[in-house]
């Protein structure tokens, strides 16, 4: 038998509990060492607060002295903890000491994720972060171990479960936003303050990970066009529906000729035949499109202590394993080559929904603004208001930078009240 | 730089030309030494008719002589030939000499992946075959790694794409079998002789190799309960469509309380809801079911040359990866303790259509021999065709034996002509 792999946890909440659960299940003791070829023997979790009671965590392993737990000679060390500053302090620590670190923190890997790669490099460590992105989904490991071969075009996904989860139930029982979000957070699926959920921040940052990973960019975190959900109202969402779409907030990552790289987060119609459509609730998927390999999907639980400490155990695995055979991964050179190209330079079909006085002629006029600016209309529907009507278009593949006059040229009319709507269509099939 | 990792190849059919083409590609070649962490060489490609012609590959590299190849100092054997007892001979020849394998073959890995493996792991090589179920899919690597400490409860998969194909085209077309299976077969996508697909033999070799990975299981293939597709009617998959649900071939494996596993290929009706029932044409997927990473699904091409050569070359480079350090990957322990279960004893709902003389109090009769199974109905339909009537039923849960039995009874009335239809409803939700 093998020495034990030490293990050290920072972070005693949903995902540090739920792993020291798995850790000590008697049921997959066999299986855990089998996969990390030794035994792994946890030295200690480290808290902030001692008095707290840490469900099925012996309190003889709590510790409030991280760099202590750092420095007991550990092979890994499992960041759970959160927060962004604190946790490079604590990363940065081990890497240094050559001890191999998993973490969970989405921030702090789409910020320094490629500097922190390179520093465990230096140090014959090997830094892990599956469950940054998709929870329970091993997406990142396939695009560093599957598909590393493989030529990535494009990379696509709903990864934010709070708006996933807002959406569904515009979706399902016909809710506006206030009211969604307002269940949402009553259920505990969206914070207090919703603003990195619901105006795609966070699936920005998760954008910013898969990117990198995907084409190896190096390009920054404000690099990523950004809308978020705040703007989608009941009547888009029941719009989409009778034309066979449902809205979902979509994170994209694409390349765009040689040397291009669009990055993006905004709502999207998604056709109701596509996987990606049937992704309801609080799950998330990943769409990755491979020269080679056709389109691939993973759909999994975006987030949860369980789900998330699976993804977790995953990379310790991995972790474990490379230190007893005394090697670790080397991280995918980046390619500098690789910038920034704005979305509106970029073609796509779009629904607009346009607030219009009723009186004879507006039709032509607000059609005429479209043809101008070369967006050609697939198809038109009227709903009356009194005074007022509400037209909504579907337009075929157009630049969005010529969508966005048409907009401006459109809002400025006498006659249009507003454009309240504009939302890119996928109409990409999946087979 | 490492010493080149010296592959050699057998087969030079479409997968073996693609993954030919992948490994000479310029633009990817530094990925690949990243992935592999070392340069690959490919030593030979060994094919049966040297005359020919063999897109992208190097004629100097062709070669008849497979011992010979096999004995040139190989690192990493590619088996992509087909073919059970010569693949077998093979397989075997380069594990005994240490020589590490990676293989598309199904029919072997599914007759005899376990003992290869053990074959491996004595001469501390790697046999890897990814390609084998999924096509691109790669979720053998994910069942061994990232799942490997999580337990899983139950694999379900649309396997085989030529069913799946004709299975699409009566959704869509409203076609029948007959008709739907020669299109397949003008196309490409079904054999002259199509049994193996559309029996659903080639699903039962693949739920034989995932179950293997996912529950430890060392079952017979012979211990899978199997139903294929030419008893599925234009009127079911109506029905089914009707009903909110697409007809799918599903291969399954599956917990049964602590010791027993339900392996079973058979039609289902799905949700139209569900992520599965979005996976149309020559597509594949898997589902899995872990206790604490809850559902996940992997979605992608389930065949094709690119497709499988991708999948191909992702194992390929992990086994070049162990080769430079010198290890090698131990496969799990089995778990003899799984026995079989009978799909009998296993509840279910069920789509039954019956076929009766259209007169008084048949309804009261057919309904009467369900009550008597204990088998509660949960909604009917009935369509009259002249003397003669078509019920359709959907039951709520019902043991699968007292279904049979509830078939076997109206079969034996004077007023039922026949029981056309008996076809598993699963009822899952995805979230």
């Amino acid at each position: 038998m093998e020495r034990p792999v030490r293990v050290g946890v920072i972070g005693g909440g949903f995902v540090g509990s739920a792993l020291v659960e798995l850790l000590n299940d008697p049921e997959r003791h066999e299986a855990l060492v089998d996969a990390a070829t030794a035994p792994l023997e946890l030295v200690g979790v480290a808290v902030r607060d001692l008095s707290k009671s840490r469900r099925g965590i012996d309190s003889a392993l709590l510790t409030t002295d991280v760099e202590k737990l750092i420095d007991s000679d550990l092979d890994v060390l499992v960041e759970v903890a959160g927060g962004v500053e604190s946790a490079r302090t604590y990363i940065e620590s081990a890497l240094k000491r050559g001890v191999s670190v998993v973490t969970a923190n989405k921030a702090l890997m789409a910020d320094s994720g490629t500097q922190l790669a390179q520093l465990a490099h230096e140090h014959e460590a090997d830094l892990f972060y599956e469950a940054a992105v998709g929870g329970a989904i091993p997406i990142l490991r396939a695009l560093r171990s599957s598909l590393a071969g493989e030529r990535i075009e494009r990379v696509m996904g709903i990864v934010n479960g709070t708006t996933n989860y807002i959406l569904t139930q515009m979706t399902r029982e016909g809710s506006d936003y206030a009211s969604a979000l307002a269940e949402a957070q009553a259920l505990g699926f969206a914070e207090a303050d919703p603003t990195a959920d619901v105006e795609g921040f966070d699936a920005a940052a998760k954008v910013q990970i898969l990117s990198t990973l995907a084409f190896g960019t190096r390009l920054s975190g404000d690099e990523i066009a950004r809308e978020g959900i705040t703007g989608v109202r009941d009547v888009d969402v029941e719009f989409a529906r009778r034309s066979g779409y449902v809205i979902k907030l979509l994170g994209v990552a694409e390349r765009v000729g040689p040397f291009g790289v669009s990055r993006r987060v905004h709502p999207a119609m998604i056709p109701s035949s596509h996987p990606l459509a049937t992704v309801n609730g609080a799950m998330n998927a990943v769409f990755v499109e491979g020269v080679k390999s056709g389109p691939l999907m993973w759909l999994g639980q975006g987030a949860g202590g369980a789900p998330t400490a699976t993804a977790v155990l995953g990379d310790l695995l991995d972790a474990a394993r490379n230190r007893i055979s005394g090697r670790h991964d080397v991280p995918f050179s980046g390619d500098l080559s690789l910038r920034y190209v704005d979305a509106g330079e970029l073609p796509s079909a779009f629904y607009l929904s346009v607030d219009v006085l009723d009186r004879p002629g507006v039709l032509a006029v607000v059609a005429g603004v479209f043809g101008r600016h070369d967006v050609s209309i697939r198809s038109m529907e009227q709903a009356g208001f009194g005074d007022e009507a509400r037209l909504s278009f579907l337009t075929h593949h157009a630049l969005q930078l010529n969508v966005s006059a048409t907009v401006t040229e459109l809002t400025a009319l006498d006659s249009v009240d507003s454009v309240s709507a504009c939302i890119r269509v996928i109409d990409a099939s999946f087979e």
